[in-house]
């Protein structure tokens, strides 16, 4: 976490040999100043990976002018990048249910500016929540999703979220699953808190699968939302221990504590550019 | 977690044969359901600990007759010994300071009824919280703490306190140390979040010792308030790993997250009868 | 851990009123000093489950004794039960392949009386741990489990296992299946560790299976073996984190952290006749 | 983890513009295949560090040759640094006393080349573990440390330290105090694991203490020794949960499987070039 405004450079590219020293040489070259560096080889698929933050005043021009100077080396390199810049807030919009735990925390990170975005507005299923967070000056849309008009609801969601000109869709235990459409619509943008340490307990009632199972852990697992439930990239997981003395409700208790944690952390490092998705899998830098 | 309305018995006693089977003896002869219970014994100084719920409506009679036919054998025993009602919710004092994430954590889990309290009120030094609080209809007191009229404040806060008729007063971060008048006026009713894990980093800017030292994990510890400073029973603790890249301020993120945790755990604990302070040390049937 | 000769007395029955007293006031009858007891209602499925350890010179008869004036009280409550002597050293026959991991953490163990049991054997299906196994004074069986005689095999295993007296098998990284005939033989005796978090990556090559699916935590758990593969009741399980940096092959290598540890653990439990099965789950009073 | 011979280049230097690129621009000038890279700027005393594993076959030149072109840029950026190559195994000198769990846990590291070290002797105050060690194949050495005679028995150490060409030496609860000459001579060579979490209970009997205080968590701490007790950089600390039920003896039971995987972890950490001393802390590049 750095004071000064900085550009975070996220890239992959095939790997060879001499690519963080074109990379870092292309910077050093204009005086950038390097804040923090990530690199990481995959060595299965030859597929290379970096992170790279830059102060930046520390270099000469602005980001437009780095985007343009940049792409002839970034196509030299057969990159996917992109450069952000921590001075640019991202917006992010919250689709909450009926449960509490997730919308709390997420607004007492954000009301401390430990998350440090615009929560652009929430949209739910009830209407629950709406004097809490109006209260906080965030605007609050009940978009309810009948069983016979989910696609209506979905349709609506998706314009909420482009009217809002949102960057990430956050579903804090929003306990609806969204349209195929939509999934497709935001790749990488949607993240979901599931219930459970998938791949175990995917789907419904997955404490009450864990409870069947009689495992002695439960857990909580952060990932971006893809058209196949609960099999989209991983972010973040995390468990907690149980004993034979829990309840089903005991672990929805326990498992509160573990999903909000999870999402929190898996939200900063989408939100800070540390995640870079892989295939089905996520390169992490933490 | 039950459903059903119960008391719960608390006590110790010096170890001797017989004990569980006396007490137990008691409640099975007036056709008390026991729903959960806990035994301990503590072989350095031969003393006897127990919790024990009971089925409200198991019983023939309420829990004043409890208390009157169960204190000849508690006498018998040498007991200390309390018993509680499940439905006479306990009255919670929350003292903060300018930080949210223990206050909105707490509310949070008081909204949803997990935590199946009431808040009395929510004391500050500061005012920055009181439309948050407010609007959860809580009452919300200012009461400034300036360093030349500390005793006044704690005065203040005592008399608000009580006023409320409080049977617990957790500091949620509140950054202030209590008067010594104070602490003894309340044995095992306050409690503390200490944003360490003690004994290590007692005192002020504990994230900064912790920086300084060079540890590769950091800490919280939930405890009751004593004269001492943070040398209290110890409720719960939890830690959360760190390292090299982390700054102070990092950690102060981080920390965030095990202070509420923990705080809510030891409170919960607390809360349900389920500690038991024995010397310095606690007994926590979980 | 206690140092005096003490029985531990397991039992589940269906839940009724008093059972605690009925079965505490037998102990106390007899002066039956009680160092530990734990007590669990199953409230799904109305069963009671406890288990108690009474200082063995405390009673004024021998175990043989206690089991016949016990049964008139267990018949009454319709007793599952069982009464174990410290003093009696359990059998364990250890069966392992060819990594090392557990076997070395076991030899440690029982070598430092932590684990206080007689290691009846080491059967392997590779001759590579012979030396070792033996040079600690321990038998070892090279019992080959050829593609085409897995039947021979297990007969043998079997075989050996009761010619040793074994009162538990512990699958150390076995890395076979065992027939269904052995499996039946012994049910609740038998235990192995599986190197995943169950029911996550069932079968061969989780460490494969998890680097594929991309999870954040790889875990290892403990559990009786039955017919249906990686399906018996859960005694014990952990987690460890892992990032994008980590091979299949560094997985492997903190996977046998967990696994050593978890079995361990579980083996500790069992041995201690802390696990009580239930259905497919285990009640384990740690 | 690379199969594949490499070399591994550690360094830091005073942070300026352009460090990353001018190493990785030498490395990618003469071909050379970056496996593995970290860096880290510290920002409170402007101090960079990195460490970057180098495919030994990509490069044109030995190890010699690397070091000599190398050291002009070296000069140049005023680093401290080192370079070692992955076929060249590290010598290990282990220290013991009369506990086993540490013993036993490097030997089968060691034994399945998880650790692909050299154990160059084992040396030990008490004769306990001399067979097991031989039976290994590995020297041990006896050198009783009575009380009026430390000094020499610390020479003898250091003797057969420097005899055995020894790279690190490894206190693997060794449970003597080694004299200020002795720590002095090997600066970042000497681990020791401390059976508490650092800085809490410093010297004698941590588990007493930490039983007396009261502690929800016990710890073990790997650090590299200093002339003063318990005070050396911090490498590697883990813990494990307790409750009031544990008594001394028990967490020291419990202690031992931490104490034996954090010292694992920090010595893994120690010989794979991933710790560099910075001032009394490390950086610590996992």
């Amino acid at each position: 976490m750095h004071h000064a405004r900085f550009y975070t450079l996220t890239a992959s590219c095939p790997d060879q040999v001499g690519i963080i020293a074109r990379v870092t040489g292309f910077i050093a070259e204009h005086k950038g100043w390097i804040l923090e560096s990530s690199f990481h080889a995959d060595d299965l698929d030859g597929r290379y990976f970096m992170r790279i933050e830059v102060k930046a005043d520390s270099l000469p021009f602005q980001l437009a002018e780095f985007r343009s100077r940049f792409q002839p080396l970034a196509d030299e390199l057969q990159m996917d990048w992109r450069i952000n810049d921590s001075a640019v807030k991202k917006r992010v919009v919250v689709l909450v249910s009926q449960q509490e735990h997730c919308l709390y925390d997420l607004l007492a990170r954000w009301q401390s500016k430990e998350l440090d975005i615009e929560i652009a507005c929430v949209i739910s299923n009830h209407d629950t929540f709406r004097g809490f967070v109006e209260w906080h000056g965030i605007p609050f849309h009940h978009v309810p999703v009948p069983a016979d008009h989910k696609a209506a609801a979905y349709a609506k969601v998706q314009h909420l979220f482009a009217d809002a000109q949102g960057d990430t869709m956050v579903l804090a235990r929003y306990m609806q699953i969204l349209s195929p459409d939509l999934c497709a619509a935001y790749p990488g943008r949607i993240l979901n808190i599931h219930h459970s340490f998938l791949p175990s307990f995917v789907g419904a009632k997955p404490y009450h699968q864990a409870y069947t199972r009689g495992v002695k852990l439960i857990g909580a697992t952060c990932h971006y939302v893809t058209e196949a439930l609960d099999q989209g990239p991983i972010i973040e997981q995390d468990v907690i221990r149980i004993d034979h003395s829990d309840s089903v409700e005991d672990m929805v208790r326990y498992g509160k504590d573990i999903e909000k944690t999870v999402l929190a952390r898996g939200l900063r490092y989408h939100l800070e550019d540390r995640v870079l998705v892989h295939g089905n899998k996520t390169v992490v830098f933490r």
